[in-house]
């Protein structure tokens, strides 16, 4: 039943009654509902009770209705079964208490089991697909193991990616073990995402767009075309990454049957360089999602004339739904690119 | 004699004997003479001191060897003569006391006599082109006016410029207004630093490519086209942007006779797409400062070989140099770009 769901359908090209349409970050805290289950929790707490991480994964799904779930966890987690003592403090974001500051902090890293120190996303996944009972699909998701590895090296968040840099430029060896651990750690955390029931994959590659175009090439693109490689064949799995404008043909000899893009290039010509044997989500601004209804069914009517009703289309935004977004505002776009998409 | 200076007959696409370089950000804290200076001054103290602001203008052709000298000053001292509050706090870089948040705020700016209230800066070039005596031109600068009114509106920096965003699509009319009131006020400044003596000029919108495409020409693209054809045509003027790998076409279509280039896009590309028929500038990643030299050389060569021998490119960062960059490294790289790109 559900391999007939819009997103589904689109992932593969296939054409569908109407674009499909979900959100970056939809089970998120621009919903008051989610607020409301986030008091009870720490941020990690919350991703580690498949209860309360189950019903703010279906939240968006009944209060904005889009048109497939994605997990609530966060890209991180996998860090921390790595022993780099990940902290979410309150306001702050993410950081490491121990990032990775030598070639020796990498090849003393342990080689986690990563099936047994994730199995609550396993849960939480098992969990989601009995309450959605089929309405729609379930995402499943990772980092990419450059935006994995920024976070290790720079132990946060950045504004320039300065020490990533510096260590794949200095360190080139120590980088590529570094990546290879995080891909391998990566194909045992979505097999097991896939075995407990997520019916599709997407891997974030958040902060990539900071890297040129050679040292993606260089430094990057070959864990990705051995991460792709080894993912489940069994669903469709999407390739995201933001500010990637001078890297989409790069990217999609990364892998992935979705290229995701963001808002800094028309929609038309990122598929074009992408190629049309790809499909493409993506890629209003967040910011758009403040402004008056009027100015978002605009965007999102030009939006949807860019696929020039080529099958294929996931629409979404190019980042995150922003944390203080009106929950009108997003409901005014799920349902604008479903009117407006729609087969009469 | 200047008038043969390999930066401005590059800016021409004239053929020069090297590549010229400079780089953006070259008086700055990364030298320890600069550093020496500043210890004796506030930020706005240093830029309205024409003496100490020529001292640092003029020490990284000295110290580093660059074919251009730009001139010591911030393009935000413009804002300071709209009564915005501008500060510049240690360690949290500038903000402004009084930012624009409604249409009104705009309406009732005042229009500054910025001939007279930036007469310090005017200064600063008849005693910088006085102490350089012709060895290399002078550059001259001014913020875009999207990125002059991005800080007018956030108040300061910004991750993903939202209130910016906000206020082009909920207040068109006076976005165009301020905008408007802006471009008037650069035109006035340049016109007076041309006057002055600088032998270019460079439009910083550092921060436009956080726009989408259909934004940028919506709600930027008539502005630049308003101030360009407005600005002295006796000097070459670049049009600098990063993050802009989606923007080229529509900059191009701005004005400039010199285009910006950031390291997210190949020089070759991105020269393709503007048009040979001007000049490119840049676009090294500031991070292989830090790198050991011979990735710097590496890197130097792989720059150079993207111009396929054309005249018209100056070489530079895509960025401004790091704070904590080694002054050995940036040397590597001048010298690299001299040695490799010299007609033997």
């Amino acid at each position: 039943m559900s391999t007939d769901a819009p997103f589904l359908l689109a992932c593969q090209r296939q054409p569908t009654p109407f674009t499909p349409i979900w959100i970056m970050r939809q089970a998120g805290r621009y919903l008051p509902e989610y607020r409301a289950v986030r008091e009870r929790f720490t941020f990690l707490e919350l991703c580690k009770t498949p209860e309360a991480a189950t019903e703010v994964t279906v939240q968006p799904i009944d209060i904005v209705g889009t048109d497939a779930a994605i997990l609530f966890a966060d890209i991180l987690l996998i860090l921390e079964s790595l022993e780099l003592g990940l902290e979410f403090s309150p306001g702050d974001g993410p950081s490491l208490k121990r990032p990775i500051r030598s070639p020796e902090d990498v090849s003393s890293m342990p080689r986690p089991d990563v099936r047994d120190s994730l199995s609550y996303v396993f849960e939480t996944i098992r969990q989601v697909r009995a309450a959605l009972a089929g309405r729609v699909p379930l995402i499943g998701f990772a980092g990419a193991p450059f935006t994995l590895a920024s976070y290790a090296i720079e132990g946060g968040g950045s504004r320039n990616y300065l020490a990533t840099k510096r260590f794949l430029l200095e360190h080139p060896e120590a980088w590529n073990d570094l990546m290879g651990r995080l891909v391998d750690a990566t194909v045992d955390y979505l097999g097991g995402q896939v075995d407990a029931g997520a019916q599709a994959l997407q891997i974030f590659d958040s902060w990539v767009g900071h890297l040129g175009p050679d040292d993606y090439r260089t430094s990057v693109l070959p864990h990705m075309q051995n991460l792709f490689s080894r993912l489940p064949k069994s669903v469709p799995v999407i390739h995201f990454g933001t500010g990637t404008s001078g890297l989409l043909e790069l990217m999609a000899a990364g892998g992935g049957d979705v290229i995701g893009l963001d808002w800094r290039i028309p929609l038309s010509e990122g598929w074009r360089r992408i190629g049309h044997d790809r499909a493409v989500q993506g890629n209003l601004d967040p910011a758009i999602l403040f402004a008056p209804f009027p100015v978002i069914r605009q965007k999102v009517r030009a939006l949807l004339a860019e696929s020039d009703g080529r099958p294929g289309h996931i629409a979404n935004l190019g980042h995150g739904v922003m944390p203080n977004t009106p929950v009108d505002g997003v409901r005014c776009l799920v349902d604008s690119v479903h009117e407006f998409s729609a087969n009469t």
